[in-house]
């Protein structure tokens, strides 16, 4: 059974853009291969926000690792519990939201890698995390899933923009996304997101990361805004959730009836 | 608890245009409430040719009449138990698909309607059909529920096409609905929807249709030819599914991106 | 495992009054174990008006039988799948809902016998009926399911009524229970279960379940009507429905303190 | 799509009595409709003491929502993840039990409420606390939601009784429930309910609730008590749990049918 | 979307082994990897004798197909539902229990291929067998699954044993598979499959699969006689069931302690 | 009903060989039955590595209980949600992984036991915990359920080895069981359970439990290795997990026929 294969940790390593398909919804396996089928170049489950359970999220991940589709979870804390349960579902990572401080994003790596780095127990089989037979050595199965699996954290406190250097130094970060709404907020400016002061802080977080080896990401879903912040140094792209690409399509599929009905002037729906 | 109020059969009687939002894929509640908040006017939950368990509709339902929001099913087969233990679980509508003959028909409704009228079981409580607790009467509940159940047949294959007369004839149906590319397949012309033969398969539906006192539908997703089939007539239309949605969403939401990307001269992603 | 002990069966053989509780919205295990705490002597699952998906029953079966509490469930209409799916799953009988006819009963017994008796197909192991890994041999498999699963009817029609010698003499019927409502319909009495013709009817039930050695019983959960019917002979009893319990539990609850309010002069709730 | 109505807050600001249905077992939405028809005032899913999934959770207040009935969570504890996860899911409120310090609380008021005010991250769409497309804007979704999801806290620890003014003029409390049994296990007094040192605690905290503005409540399944209470100023009751009405309501519907047999003289029943 | 790519068929084609794992119990997707990863090389999902829900095997088809695993199920009956819900999930194959005529391979012929060949209902996209998005053209779909789709049939009834030639002559049949316990209750040798009758019988399949061109097959999980079969012509081995798999390790896990233990003289365990 | 019956604490009172099968991955009471089929003592489910949802995990507990089988949860960490929530589905005994000190013993032995000897939250009904209806008295419950419910640890670190006195004289410690993966790991020999080290470690544990009075353990499926440490004093082996049994033996099944095939020369699989 192929786990922790580095597909993703590759990708983040050749500073690729990676744009993500998020799942916050669907209880299916459809979600999955709609975002692989259509090219998206990874998954984000995410359980921060979310009611998925445990065993919907275990079947999702199964599915993309059978179709060799990066896959990762964002937990809703960095506790153990959240962590290692979801790390045995063998991700190729893992975003943790509403990173503070430097103290925290250590306890972190401690907790998500292996001895003799770090603290993370260990399944030697009956999860997909140890292959459910094991892997060859344990040996093999430590420093492989430490070296492949993504780490990844979110910046949107204003704590941790203000240590933003503390932050993104720690060994063993991969990746850090802004939540755009979450910093807004943290910096007094909920939603303007085209505020000088939330452009700057967005500028601050990219440069951080280029002088810790760390890639940055955004979320957002308006391809211009997209664009521009890829064009300033953005690599991971937090770009679709299911269940809005769903609703908003809902919306426009019974707008453009209704356009073409009244041009047609026909009048019998409101 | 309010069940079978009679809100899509009063719809139904005033031959109003009825745009349906269709559930294929999803498990939540998420997207019943999506349908309802875009406007559209009724739901249809698909049993043909999905995999959704009983107990998913079931959830479906319920909520989809809390929110007052028609609800109906496609049923996958004709046959008792298809029939009645969806209808016990109090939609306001069932379709049935592929009717072949007039004596299938008879016999549906034969099925679905209460004695004395026919032989359809009673649960006199304990599930929604029975609010549960019971109506004010067995007199009440049966007269009610024969009256307010939508019953709609599809329109789809070549037997049915060659008595339509004899299938639409029959009382107690209230809608009929064309699956273009059954009807297609039926007709010897798979897929081909812009065919003169097609469309005069169509024009006879409708017109049997109101020969018959029976409300005339098509399914499409495409507004131009939705709105074709609208001023020729067509009343009912299955115009959105969930996971078609999400999914060409997703694909446009990508494509949309890349696009942009392109334009800007950045070449990182394919 | 225990499967097949036939407990139900040697209840039914003794003519003993037989309790029923059931099962048609729970999910979980307490309602099995509610009746089976609270001294119900068996328990009937019912799909033929409910949602319940067949893993849910699959596992409240595997409860009962843990708990050595008589397990049966109401199928949704006697076609194989439904009769097959259900049997495998080892329940200590099932109950046929709306018999009509002396053919559909001798079809009955041919498809839920195994060979030689009849046609019935055996699952040698991979389910509860196969114990999983199989009996010590194929024929005291057959043997002992045949000679301990009890097999019930329902008089609820009247077709069944006006041959009740033709239907209830078919070999291998052990059960025959009146659904109040749908007999009343039936009659073209709806609900009028205090009228002497359908009183008249329970008592030619009755005799002819006497007369074929069919053990007799009705539905029902007021127990001054149950009393009445023990006494005229009924030995089974579907008496207790678990949302019924609950959903009536309910406003008895809030009439209560809102009586009790009232009788303080508190005048707060309404 | 109607979230944080504010309905339940505008029912606690006018100090009304309000009567809660508990869900503990269900997993339907059976439960939901029970109580919301039966009249109850509130709904409050437990997760304390249930092995409720989180989509069953989430499935039951989505239903509340659209019939307009203020739904409520008890959360298991009040680390991040259990209340945010939660109140995404949009409830009106939710109850956070064993409230021990007033640093406690002050903690608690700090996850839940939005920034400025707090901490809370933001889910701008994806879930229902964003009505999965977004609020009008950023600052009125955190604005109403901030005034009107409602906060309650359970005083059962002898460390909250011996610190009740410091626990409950934390800003933002809107309600505190009074666990008897587990207050009277944290007084020495196990079950005690009668005595009246239990007596003079509740009264107490009636009394420092009327102090600071906080409405005081109690869980409690006799109406005698509860009108007791009632009458010396408690104005939320927890006051029914789904699977402890059926399971009684199965007790005495038993217990009935032997009263009633017996009384004719029928012995074949124990 | 991958579907229907034929693999399992061009494995019949060229008359390969084809060793099946069988899922009659779990409920993850584990069961699907532990087969394909330890070499099997095809799926069966069983209906008949289990209670798998719809959802679960969707899912599970969905992972097998990603993994480009051969999947195929059981189904519990040949009646339409049973046959066209589980063909729109895609699997490469259905296999069809206790045939018993030839007039009935005929309407299952019928019933499971698209027109012109036969009667099948189309769905264009929003399941797996339309890709959700719909094939290149809808007569892609069409030929591309008349083709590739593999169907099974069960020889397992004594009828079907007196008409071998009428049954298995039916054009558009893939492969037949004997049940061994059926078809020795059906002979009237409950279990005895070692009579020579039972090996004459099993022998005049092969013979006639070969004259029809009928791939033959056998169910049976004993290696030696596997073997047998396997060099007498058969080529279609199911051959190992989930739960008999983990039930029987289970046991033998436990003995293989207690021998060792008891080898060593311990004794304290029974 | 019938919980803490106080079995499984009897059978550690009397230091009786305790061989536990595990549940890592079904869904279904399959695996309850089959482990207590086979003859094993006690069952653990496995919350730390594994994805089980708390419905899943309740039903199997309810199972387990009614077939009077000693039933356990492996805890994913020592937090009060995960203490609670599961222990109020009444099981007879948790596991807590990867202790690493005394303090956090104490802890959790004061967060699992009642009042007035720690502060565990009481269901006084509308759990297992609480019998659904309530237990005779309060008292009654917490005493009964203090005294048996059975508590044990997981020795696994190198803190907890370099303080096994300390963290096994806590009272209230029942059994203390060796991850050998881990506890191999923390001792900075990853997977070397033959090293002179390793074996040192493991005989410390055992002195260490016998001077406190815990039970020692350790988990293994090698059959060998299980018996040498039985005869070292080992008494709690967890022996065997459910995916794994099945996982090997469908490695095995295949492997037997491919064996049988050579050696008959037929070369048609690999």
């Amino acid at each position: 059974m192929r786990v922790c294969t580095g597909k993703l940790k590759q990708m983040v390593a050749a500073r690729q853009l990676i744009v993500f398909g998020c799942i916050q919804d669907s209880r299916s396996g459809a979600a999955v291969e709609a975002y692989h089928d259509s090219g998206y170049d990874a998954l984000i489950i995410d359980r921060e926000h979310t009611a998925l359970g445990d065993e919907t999220i275990a079947e999702q991940l199964r599915l993309a690792r059978a179709l060799d589709f990066p896959c990762t979870v964002r937990v809703a804390e960095d506790c153990y519990h959240e962590l290692n349960r979801t790390l045995d579902q063998a991700p190729d990572g893992i975003f943790v939201p509403r990173i503070r401080t430097r103290e925290q994003v250590e306890r972190l790596v401690r907790t998500v890698k292996y001895p003799p780095l770090e603290v993370r127990g260990l399944a030697g089989s009956t999860c997909p995390a140890g292959k459910y037979v094991g892997w060859g050595s344990v040996s093999e199965q430590i420093e492989t899933t430490n070296r492949n699996v993504v780490l990844g954290i979110q910046i949107e406190t204003a704590e941790a923009l203000a240590d933003l250097d503390g932050v993104l130094s720690v060994p063993g970060i991969d990746v850090a996304v802004i939540g755009p709404d979450d910093l807004s907020l943290g910096m007094g400016l909920p939603g303007r997101l085209d505020s000088p002061q939330y452009h700057a802080a967005v500028e601050q977080v990219i440069a951080a990361c280029e002088r810790h080896g760390v890639l940055p990401g955004i979320a957002g879903g308006d391809p211009a805004t997209v664009c521009h912040w890829v064009q300033r140094g953005m690599r991971v792209i937090w770009y679709a959730s299911d269940i809005c690409l769903m609703w908003m399509a809902a919306q426009k599929q019974l707008r453009d009836l209704r356009d073409v009905l009244a041009e047609a002037g026909w009048e019998g729906h409101s």
